[in-house]
């Protein structure tokens, strides 16, 4: 690989499925997908927008289910292989770190999960619910069986939070998407850093929508992958069309020191819904990519994505491939 | 059957299926869904959102039939068993039963008809253009083939008008949906008496919308079913996602003296739509119920519903097992 | 006069100042206007938009005060000369007439109140809060000290609730006019009818919005006085411009028997806002008539009217130029 | 034949297929809809809304191309039975015919073409972009290799630029579809006129929406086809459900010298979206007319139409059949 | 004067005061403001955005006049002094050049007149209504009694039409600002060209809004003044603020070759509205420019402007001083 | 006094004026309104809401000023007296602490500042564009000559952040007003701690909006002042009236040590915009306070309000009474 991936242990045990012959595709879909059915809980009206981990020598990840009350939990799972997931049927109860923080949150609901390792935890953040308001809720486990949940990051309105995986110049980063309190007609990548992760300030602007497949907003999606190019961050971005939103799955590539300056953005959606589980389900038209797991000796990149907001697919890249084409079409 | 179903005839010949093997939900579809087909007239764009009832040892329905101008009808129909509709292809033609409401009840448009028997006829309840804004248009018949038409119940703006099967207080008692002239961002159930189905007052507050499935609006959908634990309500309940309408099938259980006290209700949608006939169509993702067929004996409910306001289609519960899952899901 | 009053008692000591010399327009105002101003009341924000009534040989009313909190309360008042008014601090109590209304009429929130003399009591009526929706509540007094609430007559959202002042075909007959639970982008006046004041039903539209100056809506004013011609209505129309909306008062003619026949209707305004008074305040640019006096000998007409949400004003005309002007503009 | 054709040559190659058996549609789709795919060109998202006409014995046109940007382009094509089309992989360059109107046309999208043949040349019409807002491009070709732009018809924001086939009283005439900057909740018909198609002027106002299907807004579809019935005029109209639009196909037939004038209108669609591939895809429910061919010996139409701005679908009918549909329902 | 100003006759009697001492604004008011009372005519609501021209040694004008029933009308008007204005009680009945044009021009309303003189006649311009949507009337007159309207220039939606005073290159030249149906809520200033005043094209965008004063929308004010620096062109702009807009004057300089090249353009408004009689009436803080007066040999400039869309004010700047402030503050 | 003001030192040259003898209100103007004029700089087209100290034995101030481009932007001032003001004719630049924080300060506008006294320097808060999107902007002075900025305090969008004038349990403490993007249709109040004013946590709700004067949003006004009672906070509501906005002044008592929870809110504004410069102006019905003098001795308040948007205004209360009346109005 011309591209060197840092920071990350291998991972022989990727899912993985070659590109198909004649392909054209930077990224390509898992050709059993959805790998996660909207009622494979009891109690599930859908499952999507997920982010999943390497875990010992297995998979563990943080789940959204929406019960069929259309309440939006978070589930903790655990896999063989990343491609089966077992699913706990009751949701995360999350355990305040300090009880002056209970007051503030009482849970009402979470959506959207990422889940990050650094230093000696797994942190997860999430869309959480602040007095029915949505903001960037914070917590860590060690065993993806007891959660603990500290302040949140920001004041609402804010959405799709993401962590880097390591701290930058001594300070944690997150990426975050402030909006409204609605259906977010609007939305910007920001950057912010914190010393405690419980106090955040330098703000920075990232990336805004631009023309075409993500003219009308954009948020972060995976946690972002250190490469010898800089960041790999791959993210949604959304264009209104003259009936509706369609959310594709994009890429770019940011500065490994000021994570804030863009390098290289790729003009062109990598994926973007195409399938009847990604055109139709309780939300048309949606590919909203959460979690990747990378092998850093092949390049392997294995995005998880959700599907109409319905069920969670699984596609594929190559990093290297990938970088190539993003800095190709930038 | 621990629950005792009141005021229904006994119905042997209900159309019926067993829940599948290991099916886990508390309603569920006839597996030859849609059992009406879109262009089953010859001039029918749609036939959906549709009323049936018992008729002698047969069946009778009145069908909401959008027509290739989109111009929303009211056909009437017949069916041996409930499940093969025999629908005219010509709209019901409204005798007014006083010449003078013929003055405010030009036929312009009528769509999404409940019908239900009290005492000596059928009544219907459909939403009528009233001066092209939409109010309840009321009528009755007693054979199926003369309709009369009587006045409208309220002023506009008014949908989903459906009247209880018996007097209750020694009044009418009707359900309704006031809103807005347009789409209908918003809207509660509420209950008007009537001593004489003409003049109404004694408006009382139901329901509105409560948070997840049902957050956006709500609207009552088959004539409710009287019981000993009190009445039960199936309804609709709409969703509004990042990118559209979602509308669900709920279930609640009034007081029977005064229905305006909820008793139970359901926290969690009973029948979303999920299947391709449900999710995409004219409308995506509909799914709503306006009858309801019942055999007291069994405790076996057929719902009537559309499907993505394009087709009909029916589904199955159990009345008994219905009610216990509204009481523990409240 | 050509035109012949009917029904209303002599009114010699009607306020009244002659046209001025040379004053073109049919509708003049007094010249020490406003006569109420906004802060008469220890806790009043502002006072307007009022109903006025002849009260033995003197005068009564029920007026809209908005307090310091901007609540919206109606309160008594009694004057010796209808231009000066001692109103009730303390605002109306309303008696529930019927215990079991008393769970439907918890006091929220009342404005814009009409006045009638019918049979053998003042009604009043007025755009009241039924769980903070707006609809019409419907009360009467004998004596302008103890106040009975009866029913709400409508269903919300519906403000302009308007008697007539006697019983039409043995019916009581009121205006109203339905629209949204916001700001009212829109709206029509409608005609309803009542054999008890309890029960609504023959629900009349009358008219909708024109172009001009009543373009974006419309609705009922003082109660309608009945003349040989018809029924003189006073109402307010409301113009959309590119800035705000403009609220001014017209005119027309209706039938005596079948009140929502239009026979003529003055496509100019009477009166709009122009004056300081009128063109500022709490809310610019409206003039609102709520109320008329009338001495049926002379055909003088005294109207009330408020005055940018924020004082009460009075202008006045001569019934049979009026009709005339009406008629010769329709 | 009833009708004749007029001012078009034989096209014994135009792609068929019978009406089905049974088929109770004056149009009917192609059995192996659609017939160009979204993704048959290397860097395509869709392909759709496009322009095809006889050209020598085979068959050119001009293709909306959104490539993965989603930016909206025109690409040229050929084929030889009007059912496989080779399409150029990049972009059509306009050469300016003046250096003059360079200025105001550098490319910055297109989409929606129609192609049509007048005296000597291949006219196009498309919606353009002029500073990033959209108004009617205007170019031609002569072999569809090269292809000239001129002076945009009109100012902005206006869309579905349609042609005549030729002059008529001496002057060219265009349907253009004036509206908003955004997603166009509105929008009618007019007609243009021209001495040279540079500048235009003698508007005329043709058709608005109507109830139904076309409530929302129209616009001009394939070029007319000259008949001595009128001009025959396939459309687009749209509806707004309660959860979003539905754009179908209708047919009008407009008199000969002023074609400003309608003589029939069809008050059904004579298409409407109801197959999967025209349900769901980047936009659902969207059956979108911009070509058709014709035979005039054998009164054979083939209409092509962009299905869900995805791919290419076609449609078959027969003039005189449809013509007589058009009168029948008007 | 070290500006030339070109093409245009000495005005001796313009209007004229000098500014205040201790003046600093580069434009000043009239001490008689406003010099046009909305209730001038009998049948005037008001009377406001109003065009004046020196027409033999005195003056004549088209003034935009809302009747009481607040419909927009043109009167023509003429002055001995320019500041006291005798104008017609009815509105100008246009006479069609043309019968053809009859169909399309049926008088509805009209608004914001500009007048100007080309070679051999008053050309006037407005807001027209073409079946009730606005767009750009064209009509012109050789004495200010008899008008002649003649095709409309654009299509729908379109406002604020302003004729430069002589041809350029051989064709007529005007701005225009396209919008929508509505109240407008965006608009940009454009140029179009015309070798016979009928047909229009070669369409160029000129300037749109920018921060602050002016960064909702733009529109062409009084006829532009050719002067050796460029045309200068008085327009004006439009803030919209937490509650409501406020309109203000510009100016700016354009190429005379090519004006739609800004040459410079002043970013400070150089009147808004801040007297009572602008900033509250029928529409609150307006000042909206339609005409100016000038005198080549001393620069004196008289600006005449709509007050608060209820009067009619006026203003006077020095030309030089006014160019060499708006090159200052480009 | 039976309350005592904590923290403030003696103020004996506290402008004052006694309240009007018979004068009922609370709060009462100064009889010379305004006290600053909108002109009073060369450049200002405003000057309110805007923030005045004590300093040394006078006083200083930071005034937002809106030039005649209508930017916003902060100039520095200094007064004898508090009414008379001598504000910079040039605007504030301000210095970045750290070179780093630079990049993200570029200035672009800011408005509505605020200051306090805290330890060592005059910290100022005010609506900061960071890339053209509200935040809080903060900085510092220790002369009001140097200004220096630090870090934004949180992500945009928020406005109205104001901090308390001292650290509580060792954290500072800062007011703030998240919402949207545009003109703040919504806004509650919120608190934010932080142990160095550069990294902000523990988000508490304050308050929202509650009905009446006050039902639209909310947001801080001046510095709050500690008192026995608790911490005295005097703050803006909004109304949405049926045509427009309006902005009143209100009063609410904190708890000391956990200023999140409210012990009094008083349900009646003090202070609402009736005079004609609080009526009219840039924007009418604003009237919008940003800063408080405060004597302890006397407890004699001087509230410093925005009039309309476009002058200051002064207002005075006594701190004892107005404790005492939100009390009881609470």
């Amino acid at each position: 690989m011309s591209v060197k991936i840092i920071g990350l242990k291998s991972l022989p045990n990727i899912p993985w499925q070659d590109k198909p012959a004649g392909g054209k595709d930077v990224m390509w879909r898992y050709d059993e997908n959805p790998i996660i059915l909207r009622d494979q809980l009891k109690s599930s009206n859908s499952i999507f927008n997920s982010a999943v981990v390497p875990f010992g020598d297995k998979f563990a990840g943080v789940f959204r289910v929406d019960d069929r009350r259309r309440n939006m939990q978070l589930h903790a799972g655990v896999s063989d292989d990343a491609v089966k997931w077992d699913i706990e049927e009751e949701r995360i109860e999350w355990i305040n770190e300090d009880p002056k923080t209970a007051e503030a949150n009482p849970w009402q609901y979470g959506y959207d999960p990422r889940v990050v390792f650094i230093e000696d935890r797994w942190w997860v953040t999430w869309c959480n619910s602040y007095e029915w308001k949505p903001t960037i809720g914070v917590g860590y486990t060690y065993d993806f069986k007891k959660f603990y949940q500290i302040e949140n990051a920001f004041l609402p309105f804010n959405r799709n939070g993401v962590l880097f995986p390591r701290k930058i110049n001594g300070k944690y980063v997150m990426f975050s998407r402030p909006s409204d309190s609605g259906h977010t007609p609007f939305g910007d990548m920001y950057i912010s850093q914190s010393p405690d992760m419980k106090y955040w300030g330098e703000h920075r602007h990232v990336m805004g929508p631009r023309n075409g497949w993500e003219a009308k907003k954009i948020g972060a999606g995976p946690i972002p992958i250190e490469t010898s190019e800089g960041w790999l961050c791959i993210y949604h971005g959304v264009l209104e069309s003259c009936n509706g939103f369609v959310y594709s799955i994009g890429a770019a590539i940011l500065d490994i020191d000021e994570p804030w300056k863009v390098k290289y953005r790729c003009n062109e959606y990598v994926l973007s819904p195409q399938k009847d589980y990604e055109c139709w389900g309780d939300v048309p038209n949606v590919a909203f990519p959460c979690a990747a797991l990378c092998d850093p000796d092949t390049g392997k990149l294995a995005i998880y994505y959700g599907c109409a907001d319905t069920h969670v697919g699984l596609a594929f890249a190559q990093v290297d491939e990938l970088i190539d084409y993003v800095k190709k079409h930038s």
